[in-house]
């Protein structure tokens, strides 16, 4: 169901469907607000004029600290004309917008929150020098070259130069796992959420959410990887994948 | 007022008098419960006999991983003849034990403090080095000479080589304060509590005022880094200090 109000989303299309961790946030934000909505793929070179035609500005800069970096997710609202992107605003506007759905950034929790999505980015570390091939090898083609050359000038490595090999696979899989770890020693034995139990959602579940599902995608539901890290930890992340697919 | 209930409170003395931004923590938290405490001062090299005396285990481990760390915060209930230490679960514990006051880790959000915590060590990364030094030439001989010992064996240096001089001391003064910088974006314009506004506390606050009281306290209240700190970010963490000041 779908006419000109209804809510547009833009997404990154790869060979597997959606894949970005960033972009999976808002589609599990999306979803569990249960608000309808339609998605525009957008391949990695149309992204900043996709934008730029919303009126939205860049939420980021490159490394130099200047040149503007145009990110998805984004989403239009046709009803309130209003264009936005980055995932924590967005589910923000979301909870403002519909106040009669459960939120996702409850009153007090917002800052904490921030710091907890930018503590699992460090612990993270390790994952995206895996993350980042994968996403490579399964762009569109238009995509798949623009995605190479930006991540190259970044990091001044190639793709196959990033995937990490032998021992150090090895080596950097561990380092992954204890990373995790160390946002496990976080969370009450019992708990699934962020907040608690395995009901109570907030933002920063689907934040850590966006880069399991991501890995499962990435590197296939039957994977040894994910096999791993749906493992770890007691099962802890398979299981709040578990709980939050009901908003996939 | 005090007798033979009442809560006991380990401390390390220096010659500023309470200075570690990890006892201050619990200093907080007990004024703020209201809990009428006796500050007992332990000399560094006394801290693993104290804690062992009571009954409670190291907390942590050095950096090989295996032997055991013993550290203040610590307190000692009479009344249920309970011994702990580390801050966070001292809160934990006053939470419990005393339902009718103000609670610190509010339902919902012990794992969204504990990364709120654990994001803000890593931004104030730059601060140790100048906070070490001038830590051990404020502590009494006995502790002084432990103190100095531990952290050379830790970080390979000497205090007088760790703290930064010249060039090299603007340029991680310059990182100390992005790094607070970080941490102020997460919080909205007008908050001065990470939960929102200025009277709503939660023990995170004291995470983050312990450092900088311990900040005033080693520097000095007139010194011109209490003046940096205090007033970057538009005077956040000078008015942090403020509107938690009655809990000192």
């Amino acid at each position: 169901m779908s006419d000109e109000n209804t809510l547009i989303f833009y997404d990154i299309p790869s060979k597997m469907g959606a894949w970005s961790p960033n972009t999976w946030k808002t589609r599990y934000t999306l979803n569990f607000k249960g608000i309808p909505f339609k998605t525009v793929w957008v391949e990695y070179p149309d992204i900043e004029k996709t934008l730029k035609d919303l009126g939205i500005a860049a939420s980021a800069t490159i490394l130099d600290g200047k040149t503007p970096h145009y990110t998805l997710p984004a989403i239009y609202d046709p009803v309130t004309k209003t264009g936005l992107n980055a995932s924590f605003a967005i589910a923000k506007y979301l909870d403002e917008k519909y106040p009669d759905k459960p939120t996702l950034a409850p009153r007090g929790t917002e800052a904490l929150q921030k710091a907890y999505i930018d503590a699992i980015r460090g612990k993270l570390d390790a994952l995206l020098q895996f993350m980042f091939p994968k996403a490579a090898w399964s762009l569109n083609e238009r995509s798949e070259e623009y995605f190479r050359r930006a991540r190259k000038q970044k990091y001044g490595k190639t793709m196959e130069e990033m995937y990490p090999q032998g021992e150090k696979r090895k080596e950097e899989w561990k380092r992954l796992e204890e990373g995790l770890g160390q946002i496990d020693k976080w969370y009450g034995k019992e708990d699934i959420l962020v907040m608690g139990g395995k009901e109570k959602v907030c933002f920063a579940d689907f934040a850590i959410a966006g880069f399991m599902i991501s890995t499962r995608i990435l590197f296939g539901k039957e994977s040894e990887e994910w096999k791993d890290v749906s493992g770890w930890q007691r099962g802890r992340w398979g299981r709040m994948v578990q709980a939050l697919a009901k908003y996939e």
